[in-house]
């Protein structure tokens, strides 16, 4: 038998199975050099560790998403390998800072699997969970994915489909240890707009615009050790419905979350993921837009330094996002995702108003 | 008001204004390796942190050229967003080491504006300043850009155009603290030459030639923080007088560096830039070589181990330097830098003769 | 005289000329990063501290690949700028562990020419060594390449050949000190298969394929600081028998490296490389696939948590490798790469087995 893995078909999964990754992972500041410098990322708590000591943390630490990208990519060999489609996610909680240096492994278990009626597919649901070196977890989500059977005819599992969360409840939210936004520096950051100043329903077009590269999210993608092969075989893929490669839709979230600094300046963490959708794949020469609008608002408890915003983000390609084009209203040929997460912000409305250093 | 910045208009300036910069940025070994490997920097003294404690430095310090890219890219979303193009430099001086792990932060001081005939853009001086997390100094440049006018109706401001230096005086570089370049090896740097071996007048074509990919200027200029459009947004730039993305000025100096080993091995610091010009604009797919003059020299006062070289490097694109093509004595299509700089060498020709360990 | 470099030609090298070659380097975890996500590279060993540390080490040692790059690089503008092809490698050992933050130069010894019947060509053998700061030898070699001669009419030198080890002898392979690899967590590293499930002459398909970029080439290719034309002058190399870029043939040994990941996940160390030969060169836009046959398996004495596979690694474009395609049997216009290399893997067999904590 050969020691090669074509990854698994929807016929391997069973509810209650557990997974652990493949690969461990040190992320180092050379991987954080990179993932800023394929996106833009320019929030500061991430960009500087001066910055981020001024409030009450060590250092930079790891950026959400980057957390988030390395924990997926190790699931992809077991969980993905034969999806035809990322379909949705659920629960994304980030639960403990990572900082550069930090080893991370995965695992995961599956609470869902149902057959397509086509019966040459069916959905698998699965919670990963990712660890630090100490074996502390620091963030968890579900996700769920259409996977290919090996053999049309095996017979049907009994479904299972688990009740998820529409969202994160915002008092479950984590602040990261020893965080105090108190003395934020909104000069330095690039905006002086805070958690008191945002509305629920606010809209705002994040402007600029992002093209994508065949080698940046080639890059990107094997940066978190993701073997999807959609994004790296142009060989196979022309065989693919698409016909070329497409890129990962974690990539397309890196751009929205970088492009939204434009309006969303102080939005420095991401906390919780509520749920997501890769409306349409993206490809290279793409152009990426966003804009955003302000779901909800959640005080935190005991805390005038930070509060929540729960924020839903619209990437698109190639059309501006100045007429802030919505997927659940209309066509959305264009869109790309529509994401629907909470970030934490600093307060300056009240006592916690941080002007200085 | 939505919260997203379209960044500064002509009418916005005056001068004596005073913007301090977001966002703040640690610059980790990770940057200074994707700089090196987009350009392919073979300097030793930033190359090697063994090579750097032979020159009495505590490690390899941040390429010069890295930390002005750096301090530039704070300026952009500010300053030259809505710029029409970058006209010149001047006074550039590198104040203090900086090494990896530093925090830096820019402020700018606006010296000057003066409005266009043509009444709907304007030229804008600069004054730039980046500083560590002591806040030191480590850079300064002023910098002049042509800058649209939100509204060509708004009335022109008094003129106030600053006095430049044509160049930086010798006498005014900066030697770092503690370099003492008495043991450099120069069979480890790769060339024999040193600051005795230069002559005034003397021309070298520096040969080699580097073709720019997409990829490759996008992911530099993020790796900046350098948030201007023309480099990111195709979509845009089909409407632009360009017709596609263009390459940020600084990649094109970064490539003319790192070409001129090749004759100038020894340069191991940019000490100032008197003056520089983007003649052309560079786009993906262009090769680029460049060639040097040597316009001066400077002995530096009690030092028989170091000495200061006034270089000029002409950048070219798709056509060889061995002809030394000059944008200052006829046309000048195919040129897409002129850059005035002063270069720190170490000295073999006397006393200071370093053969190394 | 101009003080940049042609490099040298046939005539200039004779046997027992010693070669101290530019530019010392220093191998962050910035470089390790860049290296990991330009080929998607995913051993445990290297990939993480903890996993590293699991085994006996200190930290994620630096991968044996990027060593070797990194060192040829050095030896380009001194050996092989002239070259017409790099014929050959032989008698590639891995002396000693090397870490982040170790600086590297290296040394040559011309062993051998012979001039090429057409008088307008020769051949030089090479042998270098990599030092770290210490002047410790990490890695030697030999190499032997095509180089042009400057003067057709220059009189052929006297031949010398060297006599070279067809493989290097499985008893004299290294074992990182400290290596234990009897705790080797197995779940985590992503296969079960240890050195006890391998059989010589077993193949194995890797399956998955990899298209190359044209950034990605030239990023990796300077991040090695090595500066051979071929790769980065679009312009010279039109009028060069391919008429575009080629892609150093490390890039697709990296790749194949990499992809072989899928079926050698335990082949923690490459330990030696017995010979290699491009068999065509890549160009962007290639699809690399990969399979693998091992040839030999040496038992380390006085060792049961660690054994040495022989493997033969056929890199090939565009066109799966589930035929096995043999450029040794067959017409070979798809096969980049023949490599027969000596891997470390750990043994699980016996009493060595190690199922992780």
């Amino acid at each position: 038998m050969t020691k090669a893995s074509r990854g698994n078909f929807f016929e391997d999964f069973r509810p209650g199975m557990e997974i652990s990754h493949a690969v461990p992972r040190t992320v180092t500041t050379g991987d954080v050099s990179l993932y800023s410098a394929l996106h833009g990322m320019r929030f500061p708590v991430q960009s500087s560790d001066a910055f981020a000591q001024s409030c009450g943390l060590r250092q930079a630490p790891i950026d959400n998403l980057l957390l988030f990208h390395v924990i997926f990519g190790k699931t992809v060999p077991d969980v993905s390998l034969n999806a035809v489609a990322n379909l949705g996610y659920a629960e994304c909680r980030f639960l403990a800072p990572a900082w550069p240096g930090d080893s991370f492994h995965a695992r995961s278990e599956v609470i869902g699997v149902r057959e397509n009626s086509n019966g040459s597919t069916g959905i698998v649901y699965v919670r990963s969970t990712g660890y630090n070196q100490h074996d502390d977890a620091v963030l968890s989500f579900v996700r769920w994915v259409m996977v290919n059977k090996r053999d049309k005819a095996s017979p049907a599992p009994q479904g299972v489909v688990p009740q998820l969360a529409d969202i994160v409840p915002g008092d479950e939210l984590v602040v990261p240890a020893s965080l105090d936004f108190s003395g934020y520096d909104r000069r330095l950051a690039g905006s002086t707009d805070g958690f008191d100043d945002y509305k629920i329903g606010e809209k705002i077009d994040h402007i600029d615009g992002m093209t994508i590269e065949e080698a940046e999210h080639q890059i990107a993608t094997r940066l978190y050790q993701n073997t999807a092969k959609g994004h790296f075989d142009a060989v196979l893929q022309q065989s693919s419905r698409f016909g070329r490669r497409i890129v990962y839709g974690g990539h397309v979230m890196n751009l929205a979350r970088s492009l939204s600094f434009n309006g969303l300046a102080n939005a420095a963490f991401v906390a919780a993921i509520n749920g997501g959708r890769h409306v349409n794949p993206a490809a290279s020469g793409d152009t990426v837009y966003c804009w955003s609008e302000v779901l909800d608002k959640h005080v935190v408890a005991g805390r005038t330094d930070v509060g929540a915003l729960r924020v839903r983000t619209v990437a698109t390609k190639d059309v501006s996002c100045a007429g802030f084009p919505d997927p659940q209203m209309e066509e959305a040929a264009s869109v790309l995702l529509d994401l629907d997460y909470w970030v934490l912000m600093p307060r300056f409305g009240e006592s916690g108003r941080g002007d200085g250093q």
